[in-house]
């Protein structure tokens, strides 16, 4: 997760809503990724979606079932969907995103592989830190 | 939609799961796509992903609010995620997709942007055909 955050830090200084994530797969960091919606001018461009774009070039495979993903915000339901059809083994996110993380939609069950483990909450005060920072040096 | 149901055709012929999109603004086509996971290894490659990453590529911005999405299948939760970001204005399906389709994750409000109208089973039956044909072609 740190090496996530350091993905977060790198986004909100590109001027990006800091998210950051990472892909390990067999004790090694696979594909590193932070957000990049305003660089690419594409709202699908979300940290998760590239580190998994990412990770499927890097193994050659479109599924992840040993893979991790660490995250520093709860996913949103499109990087859930993401994250369901890469078939990825576990997810560990950050903080928690009560607007649009994909536990307001799906709350009776989630909505990932149904093999996969899901973790929130590590370094949560630091990832959501991040991101108050960053948008209320926006204001 | 006939447009859509031709990028389709063309996905099968690459052996692609056949589902195509496109996206419609001011009355003219600004992006098409089909469906790409296998060519490009990678299963976020989804046609309503690809057509939304093209339509904003064509407009210049990341928000579609007076654009229409045409898909042949309902999207699933990943691409309706990426409808939401997108502030589509109007989404049209084919096909249900009661596997996974968003409706099976959404029942009680759907996950698109609060503006946007959908429409589904428009020319469902040829949308539905296709993908039919394409899973018993591979039993």
């Amino acid at each position: 997760m740190q090496q996530a955050l350091k993905q977060a830090q790198e986004a909100a200084r590109q001027g990006e809503v800091p998210v950051g994530a990472v892909v390990v797969s067999n004790g090694k960091i696979i594909a590193k990724a932070h957000n990049q919606v305003e660089l690419l001018c594409d709202s699908t461009a979300h940290a998760e979606i590239l580190a998994l774009t990412a990770a499927y070039q890097a193994l050659g495979s479109k599924y992840l079932p040993h893979a991790t993903l660490y995250v520093t915000l709860e996913p949103c339901l499109m990087c859930s969907g993401a994250l369901y059809w890469g078939q990825i083994g576990r997810i560990v996110y950050g903080a928690e995103d009560i607007k649009n993380g994909y536990r307001k939609f799906t709350a009776h069950h989630h909505p990932f592989h149904p093999k996969a483990t899901i973790e929130g909450g590590v370094l949560a005060a630091e990832c959501a830190q991040l991101l108050k920072s960053f948008f209320a040096a926006l204001r």
